[in-house]
């Protein structure tokens, strides 16, 4: 895969490029370039005691066009809406795949703009598209370092894994119960049940009915139906010994 | 939609308080919750200049049990990998797919620990499953702040808008047992056993942790809990009229 670069322009809060570079690193990138940044800003990130080689391999750039020059797609972000804008804007979700697309082929910069202000029109003529999270209306505008983790998220994110199929359910694939030990334990149940009072002889068959169903619903896996019949056998031996 | 309640355990920044605060105004959520914060990060965060509405109308808990009572389904966030855990544990990319549609019709909590520590095993047992993002192996750990964004959004995107069309979620069936009742469920459970002598009055603790994990599997929902309830109920009557 080619780098992906990503770009903050004119960063005001050290923490903030502090928390790019932590998540560049949590989702494996590694370019940080940054575009006249407040130096005050970048010397105190640099200098925090947990300060990432993502930090320390940092490049420094006076002019955005330097920064994106190595680059084949240039996309910047921004929190306005559609309308303000000159260029085509892309949620998220859609960008994140092309520019993960992309990758494959050459080098990526996405762009961030300063807290305040964010990308100036300047800025956003150097890029190809733009690239919107989908906050609300009312309240658009994230914080740098989240709208960083968001949009890395979105380009590593797998789609199959929405089907469940990238990692296993539990660390060993939990094997179904059986429909052996799903009936014992329905009859132990209905034995236990009628020892408590809690149903009486009348009626048995549509009460058996009724717990089967209940204890089907439960969808126990093997180890989980062994441990709740251990259970009920106890209860029941308690509850007899009792009576005698 | 019912409410998602984003619940941090023990934080103690409170620039991250302030940061998950603002990503749950982005995303158009409301509830934050905090349980046993560092005093001072709570203060200090609120007193912030630009404190949000959801800041304001964060709630504090003693105890994580409470702050989660009212909610249907309650997932943790992890950055340890499935062996370490005793949880099924999913990928964000399911996991947010999972919440965004039990939201349609039940209230949710989802549960960040603390900065250094994360989720303690006791947190973990309130909880029906795990959810990790996919960071790469050697640095897993998240920012707080970060972390629940990347969560939200996940929540919050539209599959459908990979293909530049957004489409509604559906809605699901069932409503979910709270986890109020779970843990009335847990606690019958483990005074029947008792009764019973299938569990002792010592090392009483892991019991409860491994029966609240044992519950939680079950995945009930609210109509069944309550019949499981029921049966509890009359059987630990019966166990100690026996007794008396």
């Amino acid at each position: 895969m080619n780098p992906l670069r990503v770009v903050l322009v004119a960063p005001r809060n050290p923490l903030n490029i502090g928390a790019a570079a932590r998540a560049i690193s949590n989702f494996g990138f590694s370019e940080l370039r940054l575009v006249n940044p407040y130096q005050v800003a970048f010397r105190e990130a640099r200098s925090a005691v947990k300060s990432e080689h993502v930090l320390r391999d940092a490049r420094e750039y006076a002019a955005l066009a330097d920064a994106v020059a190595d680059c084949a797609l240039v996309v910047g972000t921004t929190s306005r809406g559609p309308r303000a804008l000159e260029h085509p804007l892309r949620r998220v979700e859609r960008g994140g795949r092309l520019i993960a697309k992309r990758l494959a082929t050459a080098p990526v910069a996405l762009l961030f703009g300063s807290e305040k202000f964010g990308l100036s029109n300047d800025d956003l003529s150097h890029c190809h598209w733009l690239m919107r999270i989908p906050t609300r209306e009312e309240h658009g505008s994230m914080n740098l370092g989240q709208a960083v983790a968001v949009c890395l998220y979105e380009i590593v994110r797998q789609p199959a894994a929405v089907r469940g199929t990238a990692e296993p359910r539990r660390a060993a694939i939990a094997e179904d119960a059986t429909a052996e030990n799903l009936e014992r334990f329905t009859l132990l149940l209905e034995e236990v049940l009628a020892e408590s009072g809690y149903v009486h002889g009348e009626g048995g068959g549509a009460t058996r009915l009724k717990l089967r169903r209940l204890v089907r619903r439960l969808e126990l896996d093997a180890h989980d139906a062994e441990v709740w019949l251990g259970m009920l056998r106890q209860i029941r031996w308690k509850l007899i010994s009792y009576k005698q």
